[in-house]
């Protein structure tokens, strides 16, 4: 049995728990945490619940910490303490900054004797790994990446933050006709614009008036970088209708890559994911990325790694030879 | 440079050589084949062809040798002989007997020195990874693999075998409804029937009669496992309507697989392959796998793999820097 520690029992860290349930060969021995054990809604009373300070003491029949803080802060204090004291993954997903993340851990995992394997989930993660699967299959080609339908977090949040709004859910939404057009092999420049679209629920608060909606509406439409380079639709609606129809995290998209072997001869690759909760998959991602990081260390490997360089092999519970026989 | 050597110059084989001509870090160095060299139709007077029965006096500079036969024999028979020689890469694609040509391969290589990734392409090969993937990160699920539309070579040939038939090409064809309900969530009993259709175009041979025609659609409708057990149609046409129509090899397919993390929260990946050249495509990947195979024995790996035990990394010609930067 490999023992997994959760630290950080937010979403993910519950839809690490739930994975980990779902693993025939992992068992969940601990949750480090920032909050107070009782807060966490932890269903299963043995499992211990230690101060995320107290972690340096209790390392002892751990095999790996997944780490499930987020990438705006979290992660890049998270990652070089926990990686000092363990085997470690993590989802860490701001891609501007993954060189620096993987060269922080890859130096704590070398000179700790650990493996780190950072940016596990689906993308980054496995439309990474499709990515350059088309690339390097059909180097003569192009990829494209859509993410929607689904509920992006930060969108959500950049809407909350304008004066009189009370709540807000924002979906990222595929643009079908684009989608369509280069799986079917059309020649498409792609732009901002003709990639995606957002939709926007918006709860104001009490005592807000039409001119006040008017104003978050032209306010978000106008957003830099957010909503101004899209199609943004903003629809209002009541605190009871965002619970009632909003409280989901689905998400989703697609990686297509289309490339030729020779003049004339297209082929086309395409992969897509569809997911009632964003969080719980991306959990279960990484708790298959922990068994093979687990893997990497029993056979002596030390250092940084993403899931580019995992086989499926180390990701599978089954054997080799169990995969060859049922699933070659 | 990693220099390729080619054993087998047919469909594939030629396909093999358009993919490494793709490759920024491989060159063709030598061509193996039984046939007379001024057969082959090679274009590049400077590629040495030589005859297959004098392989163990032409290893040098050869680092991986693609075997690019057929899994019915040839495969069988060249895997051991050429492993014991080089670092080999092969598409064997009966499933049943794969653990036995696994076994096969493993012990020449181990005794050897050499590393043998058998059974790549893109089923076995691409979909035996999505296979896993899926069965991975959401093992309360199950996956379904529909092939096509694509060109049959199997059921192609076992219509040519009938009486007063001179040619015939056989397409597999997945029921969209089928696929549909999958991909929706639907509960579907899957059958071989509701999977797939056959669809065959068939030329006469010249002299033969209508009542010829009726018996061989009969023959072809009754066929067992071939095609008994499929809602199978047959149109009958002119060579030169064959030449025009259906001279290519189109194929590709699907993996769905459906899962749940919690109850009622379900998870659907899939992955699509259209393919204007099922032997160029494949050569495509079996590139991708030699360069693998080079870099495994690199690092001292011996014995025999599939694309299950590959890294994206090792596929990849990108260094692990360029990959985490540009595609992560």
């Amino acid at each position: 049995m490999i023992n997994v520690a959760i630290n950080g029992y937010g979403n993910l860290g519950r839809g690490v728990h739930l994975a980990v349930e779902q693993a025939p060969d992992m068992q969940l021995v601990t949750i480090f945490s920032r909050r107070n054990p009782s807060d966490l809604g932890i269903s299963d009373p043995t499992i211990p619940v230690l101060p995320a300070s107290q972690m340096e003491a209790h390392t002892e029949g751990i095999d790996v910490c997944i780490n499930c803080g987020g990438s705006a802060t979290d992660l890049q204090e998270q990652g070089p303490s926990t990686t000092r004291l363990f085997h470690t993954v993590d989802s860490f997903d701001t891609h501007a900054r993954i060189p620096e993340h993987f060269e922080a851990l890859d130096q704590v995992a070398r000179e700790t004797g650990h493996v780190a394997v950072i940016s596990a989930g689906w993308d980054p993660g496995l439309f990474s790994l499709l990515r350059v699967l088309g690339l390097t299959v059909l180097p003569a080609g192009s990829s494209a990446t859509f993410w929607g339908p689904g509920v992006s977090q930060g969108h959500s949040d950049a809407i909350r933050r304008l004066e009189g709004v009370a709540d807000a859910r924002q979906y990222t939404q595929p643009v079908a006709e684009t989608v369509a057009a280069l799986q079917a092999g059309h020649a498409v420049e792609l732009s901002t614009r003709n990639m995606h679209t957002r939709l926007c629920y918006v709860v104001m608060e009490p005592g807000t008036t039409e001119a006040d909606q008017r104003r978050v509406e032209a306010q978000i439409k106008e957003m830099p970088s957010y909503f101004a380079d899209y199609d943004t639709t903003v629809h209002f609606i009541s605190a009871p209708e965002l619970a009632r129809d909003h409280s989901g995290l689905p998400h989703g998209g697609q990686v297509i890559h289309r490339g030729q072997t020779a003049a004339g001869v297209n082929h086309c690759l395409s992969f897509g994911l569809e997911l009632d909760s964003n969080p719980q998959f991306t959990g279960s991602v990484l708790v298959a990325v922990a068994r093979a990081a687990v893997r990497k260390s029993r056979r002596g490997e030390v250092g940084a790694f993403t899931m580019l360089d995992l086989s499926l092999t180390d990701l599978s519970p089954l054997t080799p030879q169990e995969l060859r026989r049922q699933y070659l």
